[in-house]
């Protein structure tokens, strides 16, 4: 009985973590996980020098990119490689920052630009902006030394310094940004953040490098929608970590379908913008029906299609005897249907002038199309869609419960088809919604390293004088020692957009290509699994022993792909 | 390349899985744990014999529950110790049946019982009964070998040979099973389930002994709610695993909401009878409230009392400045409020005589108290409660999202208090409902153990001659090897309850006690937790390494206070 009261106590030993707003306690995979050794490319651990490509151009309109980055456009990527950098060792001052939503691996990068700067550059210091971009402006920091970070090493989540989505875009916030450089006498700025994130710090970056500054900026491409990647820089991080632990709940959701044998369960999945998560889950997991909004779009499916194609799969496992199955929808899908979206405008247009009668003779205002489709949503979305409302008074679309709403238009239509004769079966739909669990997570033990790579080769970035660059490291696929590491030009992955009369910088959305492996693979097994049940269950993350190397599927079919 | 295609392909290695429903492929951790040996009790491993207690009584109504078993009634528990039990060995028919709901665990008392089969009684015959007790009364069954067996061994899931949720209780019933019994000349049957699926165990096996026939029925403890227990049989199987992945999934979202700093998220958990898996869950992660329905009952709370219970907790939160936290309702909460149960008995009356008029004048139908109740009810759940029903015509208290409602109450009351100036934060809520992700997961190495064991203790109390027990394995906060196997009267564990006029049989689920052990420990820490962040995360339940032996809280508590 001893035994077991210090089994429940190891528990619960305190570590130490300063972070002055919370005094925390470990559990022991956390604990264990502190002391994880990550493994470096071969690159970073002897001496390495960086050597600068061709000059770049930008993804599209380099024109107005080149009017937009006068400084860096054009400016080459660079690659590490053995040799002697030549440059006597030097002591930086930097600091760092987490930008939007969390992503499971951000403090690795952390303690991979520290490790980096104590490792090469005696004598730095390492300022971590607090709360995001705001903690720029405001010199808000916390100086980080090694007893900070060490409580967050291969942890999750962004408490060490937390997140912010400010921006920094503005005349007057360039100007606070500036003051924090000079206050702090910054020689260099890591930006971990997605697409508008980066491209912010490549504004900043350039802002800076047009005021003479010294101080650099270099990005980091985190998502877990994985919707930040390009030939370059092959994948965002915390991608993997998500993917895993949504892949383990389906999983065990598609036992529990297999073996009551009486539920359909509808689990959307987070990913507003790219559907990434949901067709990596797919591969991960094989469910009965996945919905790819990219695909969709493409297609141009109206509602009624894509719950048509529900439905039919539906009515044929019921002839097979299957009454219950597995289907995956990605959280933005109905963002991808352009007759929701026209409705939506509509909407949008309707309740601005407030125009929403009892009677409902509002109604007659809508598009033929548009009233049809109304009609057809089940009602409790109606009622979502008039009543709640963001503060500019528009509809919010991600409030929509995706997977309520499948289910009872599945409901109906299966209703329809047993009038005719042409169903005969009991449909019973449970929903899920898998998101907040996923960010959040211990990151893998790809997340892990990966991220240390990225943060390490952004220290070394910095310390070539590198400035406007986003950290790649690349060759994913091979063991970490062949990792390549690098820095790609932050102006070659933007082309523009316009908005309110002007032309923006964007990083283009990676979208699911329809033409690439991962999805090639997914529509040529598809089939399959949704009459023949495939599931497999990845189980939850291991660390140490079986599948605890495993990469997600996505990767190594870009990799492949392109081999 | 090839290399990372060939680690793709190795996701799909293809295992025999011969259910003749349905072909599977392994995850690579499903996989691994095929392989994954099992220790046994010491006791189990050698010659042993099976050694009576004394005479047993009831639970409870000791008179009325001899009536109801005349055969049974009294019988003693029986324990296995060394010996040679002096048998010669003989080959046995068994049969084995899931029944309810999943838990994880159920495939390892299946593989325990035909291991022993295997071992001790050299040419015996098992039975799996097809889709619950169902498949007893339709003589639909497979005959379980080895192959068959193998690719479910400590695997999740039900669907060897699926669950169901009939039962055996009228005398056509009864006769049907004696029949399969006869039928297959079975000399044991192995009833897998929950407190109800145990207690028409014992009728079956009081009924199969009355009419002298040779089968014995034998009970094992199963439900991931936990509320399956008492002294000599300490746990039921699933709850240790299943609470490990709500506890993973709490963890993750717990350090989303300490990085983000800005959202409540109130996480429903399965659980409908009593609060064990929130208790431990709770215990495992540290939030920052915690509803226990037994407490709130035991309290006579009002809705308006929880409410206020939180918002207290929230408004003293944000004079630390934490806009954030983490709080867990078990998905029974509500049953446990007395006068939400009045509400329901009224709106049942009101509805079966279907008095509910559009203008509302039949809520003057309502004792006040339960209007007013309804009054502070949110408008979605007021119109949930009208308009689902079940197929009695009666409300459908399973349907209302617990997390949903109490995140609108306390907003209500949250602006009640900011009018008042009682509260100057912002609040935003997130709603969760952890359910099925954890009933089909894979079985941790503590339920893969202790679910081998109860299976092969079951096979040892058949060989011996023993009916109407369910198998009890005890010690189980000590090493396995030291853990005791024996099997407990069913009979003893029962008291009964007046329905429709005549006295039932049951066995009382076991809630939680406000004075046993895993309560006293929450209840001592949870003001600590609520406004400091203690939070824990587990991270993802570990099959080798770290944490891999771990048992959960409440059993150690459990065994600690004995001691």
């Amino acid at each position: 009985m001893a035994a077991a009261a210090a089994t429940l106590l190891s528990n619960g030993d305190a570590k130490p973590q300063n972070t002055g707003r919370f005094a925390s306690v470990y559990s022991e995979v956390q604990n264990n996980r502190l002391d994880h050794s990550l493994s470096l490319p071969a690159v970073l651990r002897k001496s390495f020098q960086v050597v600068d490509g061709p000059p770049s151009s930008a993804a599209g309109n380099p024109d107005e990119i080149k009017k937009l980055f006068p400084c860096l456009f054009g400016q080459p990527s660079a690659v590490l490689v053995p040799g002697d950098a030549g440059n006597a060792p030097q002591s930086l001052k930097v600091g760092v920052v987490l930008s939007g939503g969390q992503a499971p691996g951000g403090h690795n990068v952390i303690s991979g630009i520290y490790d980096y700067l104590q490792d090469r550059c005696k004598g730095s210091t390492l300022y971590g902006f607090r709360g995001g971009p705001a903690g720029i402006m405001k010199c808000k920091y916390t100086v980080l030394n090694s007893e900070y970070i060490y409580p967050f090493r291969n942890q999750g989540g962004f408490d060490m310094i937390r997140s912010g989505r400010d921006k920094i875009e503005t005349p007057e916030q360039f100007k606070q940004a500036a003051e924090t450089a000079l206050k702090l006498d910054l020689d260099g700025l890591v930006v971990i953040g997605g697409d508008d994130s980066n491209t912010n710090a490549c504004l900043l970056a350039e802002n800076f490098r047009n005021k003479n500054m010294k101080t650099r900026v270099i990005g980091c491409p985190k998502t877990i929608d994985g919707d930040l990647k390009c030939k370059e820089v092959p994948a965002s991080f915390g991608f993997d970590t998500a993917c895993k632990i949504y892949a383990e709940m389906i999983g065990n959701v598609m036992v529990d379908a297999r073996s009551t044998g009486k539920y359909y369960h509808f689990v959307r999945l987070m990913g507003r913008a790219a559907s990434h998560i949901t067709l990596e889950c797919a591969l991960q997991t094989h469910p009965n029906i996945t919905l790819i909004g990219e695909e969709v779009a493409a297609n141009k499916q109206t509602l009624k299609n894509v719950t048509d194609y529900i439905v039919d799969i539906i009515t044929k496992r019921a002839e097979f005897g299957y009454n219950y199955g597995v289907i995956l929808i990605p959280e933005g899908l109905i963002d991808f249907i352009p007759e929701v979206q026209l409705l939506i405008a509509e909407l949008n247009e309707i309740l601005a002038h407030d125009e929403v009668d009892e009677a409902g003779l509002w109604k007659q205002k809508l598009q033929p199309q548009s009233l049809e489709l109304f009609k057809l949503l089940p009602a409790a979305i109606q009622e979502q869609l008039m009543l709640e409302r963001d503060p500019h008074g528009n509809v919010q679309v991600a409030k929509i419960e995706t997977e309520k709403m499948f289910i009872q238009m599945v409901e109906t239509e299966l209703e329809n088809r047993k009038q005719a004769g042409a169903y005969k079966a009991q449909f019973k739909g449970q929903s899920h919604f898998f998101g907040y669990e996923g960010r959040c997570g211990l990151p893998s033990n790809f997340d892990s390293t990966y991220c240390y790579a990225l943060g390490y080769g952004a220290g070394a970035l910095l310390q070539s004088g590198k400035t406007g660059l986003i950290s790649s490291v690349g060759n994913l696929a091979a063991p970490v020692e062949e990792w390549t590491v690098g820095g790609t030009a932050l102006t070659s992955l933007m082309d523009v957009e316009r908005r309110h009369g002007k032309f923006k910088p964007v990083i283009k959305k990676a979208m699911v290509e329809l033409e690439g492996a991962p999805f090639k693979q997914f529509a040529s097994l598809r089939e399959e699994w949704a009459l023949n049940n495939r599931y497999i269950s990845p189980g939850p993350i291991q660390f140490v022993g079986p599948a605890s190397d495993k990469v997600n599927h996505t990767l190594l079919l870009e990799f492949g792909a392109q081999a």
